[in-house]
């Protein structure tokens, strides 16, 4: 395949009129061919009639085809083959085995959604049956289904460019929900993005859909963003990205006369805590985990460890003491972007006027390396200071001295929501973290055990999610199954004759769904 | 039990600073004892901490014990005995009978959520278990359960002084849900609100629980309300009332530093469709229906049938002439307020200077009496002129005529968000009914067949809510046990140690629920 550098609005491959986007190299800082251009309102426009003119349709799809859709996307994209790969690398700067992976995650996920699909728990069938003898009134027989809430404008995150992007998690369970999708592709792996792109409208196409089932737009947040969140048609937003991204997203969503939900994972430091009985157990273990995690991927994670609090003492010296030895020898890095690169330059540059720097990674040699940073601070300073809440996207951390139990519980209470926390702790602690839980349990969406936050499984019970700003919604998750339910909403069918029912309401079940009935749920 | 006028702020009773409250009844106009007064910013400030000191002892509860409070609370209100009904009556002018069913839902419902407390569905409890050995990286223990969100503020209705009000469907659900409570009282029913805010509160002593569980205060929406909301120690609202007033809480929840969920429910006009078959067999048995529904309780529900649309022809002309001679003759029947009283008087003037009035009927002779009303339109008027499309509270509807099915459909396409559309059809309208179905399953909450929108059954079918204006969320409904998940957000915990594992988690599923254990539903 060649890269065309066009947009795709249904089947239909267009050429955008508005400022001209390249993939960079961030390893050479060099562009790339070839050029994209941005999408007009216009485009924006085309793309919702078409996703509009879809719903129908795809959302009466059988849950078997809608689940075959799925994995023949994951197939197309396996069948792009080295060229993903090889496009991926060169956008991003990341590594090739990482990229294969991400992949490999990227077609298990919509492989995981097409199981959901087919399993139609989502569908939360609740059954009343009629009860025309009961006094005062009748019972009119009651049946209730979830149902999709249409078109889902998707923009991708620029540190997964799979499986957070146009195949991603957002657009795998929108379409698993039966919403058409418009992605805005990320200006950051636009050849990644067609790629994807394209193999999605084949699927669409071999799988017999309507073209507007998918669309994929490029261009600026302002233009196009924004278009596509203030259109009437788009009735839900899925977006990975900055703070100030998400909140403009969400107020766009707010300022139209039909508000609609805005799904914004934005912004989370994960609190680690290490508790006294672990910390003096294995301080350098702890130490070299914390860095692994932290250095890994440049520290471009959502989950990336900012923050790391404990007593202070000497055991928490012996901490920092090794993970300092251990981040100065840490290799700079090439991030996603020169963009990136330079909010964390500013970030870190902005944080040494506020905590103290323990140590820093190598330098890079290369165009937008990233150069590890360990910072210390006094619980009394960050309880003063919201400078040193402040998310910095990269490898960098802050560990915060406290001075008791209460002055701990002090700093969790002071944080803002957040992805993840992490507790680090022997049986001896447990008293303690059992003390603490509640209050972990109001800030974050994932709570962790001897473990480090980055690396988020696909599955069932996984919550990517959490009180703002984690996320602009906490009552959800963008990562795992229980992502479907976010574009869903319940529809009631009351004293319906069975042949105007849905399948998943009929009175024989015909889906054989496990239906809330009577009260009781079948077995 | 006498009547203080005092507000309830955990156990303590303390009366407001602020303006004079009295209830009124509406059928004479007069003001009832005793004299209530508003609440200050301070009072607000009181009952947020309690509710915020008694969050995690609450939704610690075993949901026996919280079963158990909330059937608590149904015992203690059916202890007021016919205190509760005389006040209630002598409030909203409401007829004794009307009152004391309306007790019998509202205890009924509370008994509803403390069985659904105790099945336990809603905790939607997901495990994934280890997978050491899997390659390229082992998969950790991950297990997901809902957490409630926080206090919720609740906004009782006028027009439900018992089962939409202080200890309503909101309150239910969001206590089932383990979120303390905090109610502003409507102003409508003060003396209602305090008997029912007592019941509660003697029920959270008598059950041990924080007295921060409950609190009750009066006061304007503006000083009061618009704190209640911005105090950050709450988390999600809820609210039954006016567009304009929803809407003021919702941009109030979203001008936060962290945004909340608020659960408006606004304004619907239910249209009902009147398919060609089913009006030609039986137009009189319909109008019959139709106007029964429409002047029940003064057409003081949200889900009045205000909107009837059907083509035009000489079977719509059999329909309107029975329906008029019958409102007609329809009698005058106290609204629940003056201020409600005065809002139709305007809304009915309003209208009749935008479609032709067919029929009134009988004048009231007392004060806030409201006098039916009857409009007709053409469909293309309809289009044309949004004024048709507001919400009249009260019993007055509109008929538009339709020149084809091809009309029908335009004017269903050009409705705003609705909680209910109601289906007339005989067996030679299905098609036509089916062809419809898609665009109003994207319009409203609950679609009815041959029966009429009011009257809304607890259950666990049931949906009340719908797209916007109707309410400000459509994933959700406000009766009905599946109004306990708006007040519940995911936790995933990695790797827990069984003994920091909450119950409903612990490996040995002590207390009994059917999870989602590694992609299959126990049985």
């Amino acid at each position: 395949m060649t890269l065309t550098g066009n947009m795709l609005i249904g089947q239909q491959a267009i050429t955008g009129n508005r400022e001209a986007i390249h993939g960079i190299d961030p390893a050479t800082g060099l562009p790339l061919e070839p050029t994209y251009h941005g999408g007009s309102g216009e485009h924006v426009e085309q793309a919702c009639a078409l996703a509009w003119s879809a719903l129908d349709s795809y959302r009466a799809t059988p849950l078997e085809a809608r689940a075959e859709f799925l994995e023949t996307i994951a197939g197309e994209i396996e069948a792009l083959g080295d060229e993903l790969i090889d496009r991926a690398v060169a956008e991003t700067g990341l590594p090739r085995p990482r990229i294969q992976g991400e992949r490999g995650r990227t077609c298990q996920q919509l492989r995981t959604f097409a199981r959901t699909v087919r399993a139609g728990e989502w569908l939360d069938v609740r059954v009343d049956s009629a009860l025309p003898e009961r006094q005062p009134l009748p019972r009119p027989d009651l049946r209730q289904r979830q149902v999709p809430l249409g078109p889902v404008a998707v923009f991708g995150a620029s540190n997964f460019p799979l499986a957070f992007s146009v195949a991603g998690g957002d657009t795998a369970s929108a379409l698993a929900a039966g919403c058409p999708v418009i992605v805005k592709a990320h200006g950051a792996h636009p050849g990644t993005g067609e790629l994807v792109g394209r193999a999605v409208a084949r699927a669409v196409k071999m799988c017999g859909l309507h073209e507007g089932v998918f669309s994929l737009l490029y261009g600026s947040g302002r233009e196009v963003g924004i278009a596509l969140v203030s259109d009437p048609r788009i009735k839900a937003v899925g977006f990975t990205g900055s703070r100030s991204g998400g909140i403009a997203l969400c107020n766009a969503a707010l300022a139209r006369p039909e508000p609609i939900p805005v799904y914004a994972e934005m912004s989370s430091i994960n609190p680690v805590l290490l508790f006294p009985a672990a910390l003096q157990s294995r301080p350098e273990a702890l130490a070299q985990g914390f860095v692994t995690s932290l250095t890994q991927g440049a520290g471009q994670f959502c989950t990336n460890p900012g923050l790391v609090i404990a007593r202070q003492g000497p055991d928490l010296e012996r901490f920092i003491k090794t993970a300092a030895q251990l981040l100065r020898n840490s290799p700079a890095q090439t991030m996603l972007t020169p963009g990136i690169f330079n909010a964390y330059e500013s970030g870190v540059g902005s944080l040494a006027e506020h905590a103290q720097t323990v140590a820093r990674g190598l330098r890079g040699e290369t165009p937008n390396q990233c150069q590890a940073h360990l910072f210390v601070t006094q619980a009394s300073d960050f309880l003063a200071d919201p400078a040193l809440q402040a998310e910095m996207f990269g490898a960098a951390s802050l560990i915060v001295h406290c001075a008791s139990e209460a002055q701990i519980r002090q700093v969790i209470e002071h944080l803002e929501g957040q992805l993840t926390a992490t507790l680090h702790l022997d049986d001896a602690d447990v008293e303690s973290a059992r003390a603490l839980l509640p209050t972990l349990e109001r800030k974050a969406g994932r709570l962790l055990v001897n473990g480090w936050p980055t690396g988020v499984e696909v599955c069932d019970a996984m919550v990517h999610g959490g009180p703002f700003p984690a996320t602009s919604d906490a009552r959800s998750t963008s990562v795992g199954t229980a992502a479907i339910l976010r574009f869903l909403r319940p529809v009631c069918y009351q004293d319906f004759p069975d042949a105007l029912l849905p399948a998943a309401l009929k009175h024989g079940n015909p889906l054989q769904l496990r239906r809330l009935l009577d009260g009781q749920r079948e077995a």
